[in-house]
């Protein structure tokens, strides 16, 4: 890739340690009636990743100056939710896919009624922890837990994916935006919207955020896109090409390799330069900008 | 079945009527690339049905002296939580249905893959019905919101349905009891109890209705069991038998027929005397209670 030369390793993970020790202490139920459902929801959950969406919660926390505890909650909550979409979207009605994160799919791991139950169980509890933990006044949670839902119902991922499942033909470039802007856009840009949401802002103080926002969650679409054609196996922790071998309309497929990166350089420019005039401390969110661009998996 | 005589045909039909037209008035995206998946939703959540959980929250506000308008959002978000389970339980993966409400299930109508979107949409939906239109001091619509996603989350219904589901050999009463007070029950109350938090009421204010809504779930699920040995058909809009078919265990299988109508009689008389203790006008909800003792379907 070319251009401003993006620093590469310069994901904060420090932030994805935090993460993970949250996750690893969650637990759903106080009956041990359901440990089969609560451990097919942590085999997914705790998979690995670089756990994106929650560390941009973190590094958007910390823009605004306040600890990064002090969102842990919310952040958690959109690793869930986006757990029980990648299980869902998994099962063999949907993608059919066998491997995710380098293990076997949760419907393969523990059969396809309990992963159906394991999503559906994770976009619950996701939204009972904000409701018990997350700290604020009860508006500016409400506003943040609205933005979540909203991004994970018809208008965001369950719409995006549906138009994925469901499309047939060519899409052109504005479709094939329009498609990922909710299937994954949403979630990503809610990542940073909803702590925002939670310190109580609203525009025009928070116009370089949702810039910012929506740019990012189209750069790594386009990254996720290029990786599946160049990416290696191993990193990655699923065959290559499996956007192909679906029929799927990507950027790539769409664009051609080169036009696609091109778009990844135009995505990542525009994205730190909406953060540019974002007012805060937003060097956490460039370096999670700059690795999303640069990342090998 | 015997005892207090309970009215037949009291079913308070006029709040059913302005459930319905509320749900019939709902939609979800205001892109039309998604109106397959909206059809998909409004195909299962417009199947008719008698609406007893929403009827049951509009009759708590109506006990409580208020509107019924006035909890609509919320009213609706439970039905809508209801329908997203339906459609789930349904899949081939789960109980492989092909019938409710007297038409093919979801996935037979639109796919599985629509269907369980569908169902991942209503859930979605719900939860932003109750933030975006559900008024009320914030504090209270959060409240109401965690008592639902409580009811519907691992300790709730998802979870008792994976009880259903993975349940092997035979189950004792006590046993039997924990999974549909799960599967069934918590959402049954949660109808009653989200409308007491919606009104910043606490204990002891509440404890009659308390009582009332976890006996009410209990009566639900025995006349349910019940329904499905001597239920009509027709009326039922689902095959005879069909949880023995599943080999699954019922009042009607742990403890035989006459049995399970003494238990229904008892449930019954219990939920009556919770709701004498209860302040307020409780006439519709006493009707709904007789009515989910007699009803036929």
């Amino acid at each position: 890739m070319t251009l401003p030369a993006p620093r590469l390793e310069v994901y904060p993970v420090e932030l994805q340690v935090e993460v993970d020790e949250y996750l690893a202490r969650l637990s759903f139920a106080t009956d041990s009636a359901t440990a089969g459902l609560e451990e097919a929801m942590r085999y997914s959950l705790l998979a690995g990743g670089k756990r994106i969406r929650p560390v941009l919660a973190l590094a958007t926390a910390e823009a605004l100056g306040r600890p990064t505890a002090d969102v842990m909650p919310l952040a958690a909550a959109l690793e869930l939710v986006h757990t029980y979409s990648l299980i869902h979207d998994d099962l063999p009605a949907m993608d059919d896919d066998e491997l995710r994160r380098g293990r076997p799919t949760c419907h393969l791991a523990y059969g396809e009624d309990v992963a159906i139950l394991a999503g559906d169980g994770l976009f619950a509890e996701a939204l009972r922890l904000v409701v018990e933990r997350q700290e604020g006044q009860p508006e500016h949670v409400l506003a943040a837990l609205g933005r979540l839902v909203s991004a994970a119902g018809v208008e965001g991922m369950v719409g995006g994916q549906y138009l994925d499942v469901t499309a047939t033909g060519e899409l052109d470039g504005p479709a094939l935006r329009r498609l990922h802007e909710r299937k994954t856009g949403r979630l990503i840009g809610a990542s940073v919207e909803c702590v925002l949401l939670l310190r109580g802002m609203v525009e025009p103080a928070t116009l370089g955020y949702d810039r910012f926002a929506v740019e990012l969650g189209v750069l790594f679409q386009i990254v996720d896109d290029i990786l599946d054609v160049t990416g290696d196996e191993q990193a990655l922790g699923k065959p290559h090409g499996s956007d192909a071998r679906h029929g799927r309309r990507t950027y790539v497929s769409v664009f051609g390799l080169e036009r696609a990166r091109e778009l990844a350089d135009e995505s990542h420019r525009k994205a730190r330069a909406a953060l540019a005039e974002a007012d805060g401390r937003t060097q956490t969110l460039e370096r999670i900008t700059d690795y999303i661009l640069t990342r090998q998996r």
